[in-house]
């Protein structure tokens, strides 16, 4: 099981970049994401909306203590893999991780608590370079999954694309 | 050479998106990207910025009609590749695009001109699903470099991050 847990969500200023952070782990192959910081009920919403439009059974959560998520993710066994470009280098992690059937990723916002560098199992960057939280997620799972995750089917769709060449064939059910 | 135009950006709600996709590129084995859209003045100089401190020649630019900056690409005869979640899926047109070394990504915005699905030579997918433009450039540029853009050196750096298991460590110079 891949849970996803967002830090320090705020209200407006993230709200994009936060959405795209929940749809990439669910069409990337995770099970639920769980946000924390400013309560957003419009994110959740959405989330779910494309889950119901979309299929699949991807959960997406709010949790005000980050903390005390983490903890008990640490007591189900989970690993936790905080996403930071301070971090080890992800091409000489991914082997070990990939035997991991639980992980716990952590992926921070515009401010990270010092604290997840220590609470976490492992420490891991997708590039030394400032780039994108959604970018690192996107490679992460992308890589955990070794491309498999893709061809992930989504159950009880109501829209599904039928791949072109050019144009879009979008079908209902 | 790989040049990314990033379709339609809106002042203000796209502005962090848009950075992202910017910043993305970079970091991830781009050369360019050309933002199209409204004119932003704040994006292109944050990334001035990022590459004024973390190296590397990365450039931004703008250009207001997007379809004679692609026509140009194609004049120099670079292959112009449409991310979009209703294209061929990318595993299976991978191989081939990784033997053209010069390509136009284009990366939409919030609404896509309906042309550019005709004037692509390739459209698609990242996961026939909607997730974000900045994930399927994420995915699209690590596939097309199979991993080795992560290795990437960026030139005349002032700040370098030294891995490290725990905390953060960065030389300046």
């Amino acid at each position: 099981m891949i849970v996803i847990l967002r830090l320090g969500h705020r209200l407006g200023r993230d709200q994009r970049i936060s959405t795209h952070c929940g749809l990439v782990s669910r069409v990337l192959g995770a099970d639920k994401i769980i946000y924390s910081g400013e309560q957003d009920s419009g994110i959740l919403k959405n989330i779910e909306e494309v889950g119901v439009r979309w299929g699949g059974s991807f959960a997406a959560s709010y949790e005000k203590n980050w903390k005390s998520a983490v903890e008990e993710y640490k007591r189900k066994k989970f690993s936790v893999v905080h996403l930071t470009m301070y971090g080890q280098q992800i091409h000489e992690k991914i082997k070990a991780l990939r035997k991991k059937a639980n992980i716990l990723i952590v992926v921070g916002g515009e401010k990270v608590p010092p604290d997840i560098y220590q609470i976490a199992d492992y420490n891991i960057a997708i590039g030394n370079q400032p780039h994108s939280e959604v970018a690192a997620l996107a490679i992460f799972l992308h890589e955990y999954f070794a491309g498999k995750e893709l061809g992930k089917n989504f159950k009880s769709a109501k829209l599904k694309i039928i791949p072109q060449d050019r144009g879009k064939k979008v079908e209902e059910s």
